[in-house]
Formats: C-alpha cells, structure tokens, sequence
C-alpha cells in the first residue's frame, strides 16, 4: 500500500465507519441475546444466584434497563436524570419476577426501536454529561451501555455454565 | 419533535455515528484493559483456573490475539487464513508464561495502532467473508472481536472476584 492511499484513508478518518442503523441493530442484538440468558436462568437463581460475591444476574440485567431506558431519553433530549433520582425510582420499584423482569425487557426494546431514529446524525458526535456525571460523547455513552451488557452478560455466561447450564452462542443474535 | 424532523434524521442514517479512529481508540482501550486484567491473575491461574468447565483465562486471551491479528490482516488485504490453519499454528505455538503472553498482546496492540490507517472508509462498509467462514460487514467483524474480547474478559471477571482479587472498574480504559 502506497503511502498516498495511507494518507488518503488517513483524511477519510471521519468517513462513516458503523452507521446510525448499523448502531441500532447491534444494540438490538445484544438484547435479544441477553433476553435468552434472563430466560435461560431457573426463577430462584436469576434473582439469588451469585458467584464471588457479585450480583444476581436479574440485578445485571435491571442495571441495563436502568441505564438504557434514562440514558436514551438523555441522548435524545439533552436532560439526563441524576444518579441520585435514578437511585431513588430503584427503592420505589416493584420487585420482579421472570416474567414481569422480561416484559420491561420488552418494553425496553420496543422504545429503542421507536425512538432511535429522534437521534440525529449530529447528535451521536456532540459530547455531554450522561446523568450529570459522565463526560463524553454521545456514540461514546452508547458503546459504552452496549459494552456494559455484554461485560455482565458474559458474567451470567459463567453462572449458567457454574449451574450445569449451557448458554446460547455468543454469535447468535 | 416534528415528523419533518424525525424523517430528515431517517435520511441521515447513513452519516457518520462512530468513525474509524473512534473505533480504533474504542478497541485499544478495551485492550489496555484486558491487559490489566491479565496482569491481575496469578501466574498459576492464569493457565489453570476455571469455573463450571470453562476455558482458563490465558485460553481466552489467546483466542483474542488468534483473531485480532489474523483478523486485521484479513481486513486489510481481503486474504484469510482458514480456521484450519489458525488451529494448525496454534498447534505449533510455544507455551506460553504470563510474561510471554504480554509480550505477545503488547506486539498485537502496537501492529493494530500502526496498520489501522492501512483500513480504507469504504473497506469497513464491504462484505466479505471473515476467515473463509463468516459473512458480513467489515466493521461488523471488528465489532464482533471487540464483543468476544469483552463477553470472556467478563468472565474473567468472575475468575478473579471468586478467587478474592478486585478486577480493575470496567469503565477505565
């Protein structure tokens, strides 16, 4: 490769590398594999299964939820709950069965689809300080509870192999 | 928001949401980590622990050196080697102590950050077929190997914190 197509694929740095409806689809993958390890999970161990002191896997996924639902409202809105307020509807929250932890799930998931096309293409670049805590940019907080997921996902991955049950392909969305 | 508004975002799907040197940063950093984090393990365990059958962590950190670089030469030059001949060097590799292993991924890292640039913008658009076996995007491919890297680094996660050491915050990079 010549050191003028180097130089050029530099300048192109900014060209569209993974696109709004590219972002979309990847986050909506990630869910739909995240819902089948919820699923996966006996009732009792969900919510009380744990290993080296780390949460159950219904408490990773209610982080997911509790950063997805808020967080999208921020990015499309520009006013982000604070941590303390988000805190605060946590205490005030019925707690959750399989099934009734899956119906948010869903809830989730159906808002994304609905309100993702809000974001403009301008929007995923600006920066901001997601829930008046986290300075970044808008992509960057994205990746970010994308990233989240999967990290505690692959954490309910080793509790499910621990309980002699065998999770999905990590490949499957 | 106003239907015009929702629709011109609509048009704009295809700009620019996460760009190539975001993506690259995006994976180094996720890289610094994982380098931490197999720094953390004792050398024993790095190799020989593991939870409800799974593999040891060097296992999986290995897997991440066996696809972030034949993977980015694919990238780059549209030529992969097959999964038969990726298991075939693997088969011929010295073992490995967790020196050599970081030696290894500090190599890995540094051929990443100098042959990024060599990725043109529409190169990450295309479709190809990673490895002689999985078809897609590009960018697709390099999203998957960042997702592995995270998925198992969780699960290294979960090695540590049952073995009493604190992994390092997930959101430092």
């Amino acid at each position: 490769m010549s050191t003028a197509t180097m130089q050029r694929n530099k300048e192109n740095f900014l060209d569209t590398t993974v696109s709004s409806s590219d972002l979309l689809e990847h986050w909506q993958g990630h869910r739909r594999l995240t819902r089948r390890v919820i699923e996966l999970f006996p009732e009792d161990k969900l919510f009380n299964y744990s290993i080296g002191g780390m949460r159950p896997f219904a408490e990773m996924a209610l982080e997911f939820i509790g950063m997805a639902e808020p967080g999208l409202d921020g990015v499309i809105s520009g006013e982000w709950p604070s941590i303390d307020q988000i805190q605060h509807r946590k205490e005030k929250k019925p707690s959750f069965t399989k099934a009734t932890l899956l119906d948010r799930w869903d809830e989730v998931t159906q808002k994304i689809e609905i309100e993702w096309p809000k974001i403009s293409a301008e929007r995923f670049r600006e920066r901001d300080v997601a829930f008046g805590m986290w300075e970044g940019t808008i992509y960057g907080f994205i990746l970010y509870w994308i990233d989240n997921e999967i990290h505690h996902r692959g954490q309910g991955y080793v509790y499910l192999r621990s309980l002699g049950i065998e999770p999905p392909p990590f490949w499957e969305r």
